[in-house]
C-alpha cells in the first residue's frame, strides 16, 4: 500500500488573486470586508482588513473560511439545533454563519474562503465573488431554504 | 496609491471625560457601574469600575465596548439565533448583551462605551449618558423592537 | 480640549505592497515565509503563507509583527533576562525574536511587518524588504550588538 | 500562474503503520508511549497511548510531531534561549523537547511524528523507529552537540 497520495494544493499567488477579485466586488458594493483564505487543513493562507472593515471579522472571517474547508460546504447551512454545540466543541472554528465558501476542485475541497463585515447576504456574495479568480473550482451551491 | 488614510483618534482626555459622564449618571441612579471605553481597534483606552460595580462586568462591559466599536451599532442587536455563534467565535468579544454604544463622530466609528454591572437596559442608560461627554458623536440610536 | 486627534492609518493597499516587496526578497533568496502585516493597534490587516512556508510561523510572524508595531522598534532586541516574562505576560504577543519591523512614517508608528519561516537573519532581511513598499517609512534601525 | 501545486500528501494507511512500528520498538524497550503522527498542515492523523502511557503525553507528543513537521527537522534542537519564546508564541505548540522527528520524502515535509512518556532520548529513539515504516522517508538527521 503506497504511503501517500497525490493532492493539489492551493498555491499562495492564486490565494492573493481570491482576495483581490473579492476586494473588488466588496468596493463594487461600497461595503469593506475581512476577506480570508486557508488551506485543506484549515490553515491560514492569506488575508486581507479592507479599510475600514470590522476588526470582530477578523477571526470570524477565518472561522468561517474553517468552516467552509472543512465540511467542503458553504458555511451557514447547519441546523439550528446542531450550530451551538459544534461552535462550542470547535472553540468557535465551526460557526453557522454565511460567508464562508469552499474551494472545491475536481471534487476535491482544498481550502475556504471566509467574508466577514456585513451582513451575512453581503458576505455571502462577495466570497463567491471572490472565488471567481479560481477558474476550475466548482462554483454552484445548494444554499437551501434558509 | 495612496499607503495612509486620515482618521481622527478618539483621545485618552476624550475618554476620561467619557467616564465621568458615564459615573454621574450611575451615581444618580444609585447603581455602581464597570465603564469601558475601547478605541476603533478595541483597545482598551479607558475603564473605571465603581466601588462596589460586579467584577465579572470589568470583563464584559470591554466586550460590549468591543462589540459597539466593530460594528458601529449598540450591543445587544443581533439576531438571537447568530447571538451563540458571535460570542464563540469571537471568544467572547462579540457579545449580545445591552450596554455596548458606538462612538461615531463624522460617520466614523472611532471607539465604543461597554458598561455593566446593572440591568441590560440600566447598562445602556448609563453608556448613552456616557457619550453624552463627546458633543459631536452621533446620539440617535434606532433600538429596534427588541 | 479636543476629542479627537490626527492620525494616517496605513491602508489595506499599502499592507498588499509589503506583502508583495517581502515576497519577492524570500523568493530571490529562495525560502518561502511567512509575511504579516498589522496596524497600530496589533490588528491584523495582511498576511500571506507562500507555499511551503512553516506553519507555525503564521502566529509567530504575527506576533513579531505585534511585537514591533507596540515597541515601535524592531523585534528581537530585548534584553534576555527580560524576554521569557514579556512573552509570557502577553501570552507570546511580545516576542523576542528577529523578524518584526516597526512601519514608522513621520515619527509615528502605524503598523507592524512580522516575517516568519527562516533564520532570524534571514527572516529580517525580508522584513526589511518588504518595509521599502512604504517609501516615506523609517528605513534605518539601530539592531544593537546582537 | 497555476492554482495548484502537485503534493503527496500522508496517507492513514501509512499513519498507522508508522504507529505500529513505534509501538514494537517501545514494546522492546519495555516503556509504554504516546505516539502522534501529524500532516503536512500539522493536523492530527493518526495517534495511540500505548497501556500506561502518561496522559500529559498526549499533547506533548503531538506537540513534538507539530514542531517537527512545521520546521522539516527533529525537534528539541532550538537555541535555549528561543525556546521558551518559541513555546509561549505559538501556544506550546512549537516546544523544543525531543522526540519530534519530521517526515520527509523527496526533499518535502509531509507530516511529523512525535512520542512522549519516556526520557528524550528514548522517545527520540522510538520516533526513529517509528519513522522507518516509511521506506522512502529521510532517515539520516543531524541532531548535532545536545
Amino acid at each position: 500500500m503506497s504511503d501517500t497520495y497525490a493532492f493539489q494544493k492551493l498555491s499562495a499567488a492564486a490565494a492573493l488573486r481570491i482576495l483581490e477579485a473579492g476586494m473588488a466586488k466588496a468596493q463594487e458594493m461600497g461595503i469593506p470586508q475581512c476577506i480570508t483564505v486557508v488551506d485543506e487543513g484549515g490553515n491560514l493562507l492569506a488575508f486581507v482588513r479592507m479599510d475600514g472593515a470590522r476588526f470582530n471579522s477578523i477571526d470570524s472571517s477565518r472561522h468561517k473560511a474553517i468552516t467552509a474547508a472543512s465540511s467542503g460546504r458553504p458555511s451557514g447551512l447547519s441546523k439550528p439545533e446542531d450550530a451551538v454545540f459544534l461552535a462550542v466543541t470547535t472553540q468557535g472554528r465551526n460557526v453557522n454563519l454565511k460567508g464562508g465558501i469552499p474551494i472545491i476542485v475536481d471534487g476535491r475541497c482544498i481550502g475556504g474562503i471566509g467574508v466577514g463585515s456585513g451582513t451575512g447576504d453581503q458576505d455571502r456574495e462577495v466570497a463567491l465573488a471572490a472565488l471567481r479568480a479560481i477558474k476550475d473550482a466548482k462554483k454552484d451551491f445548494d444554499f437551501g431554504p434558509r
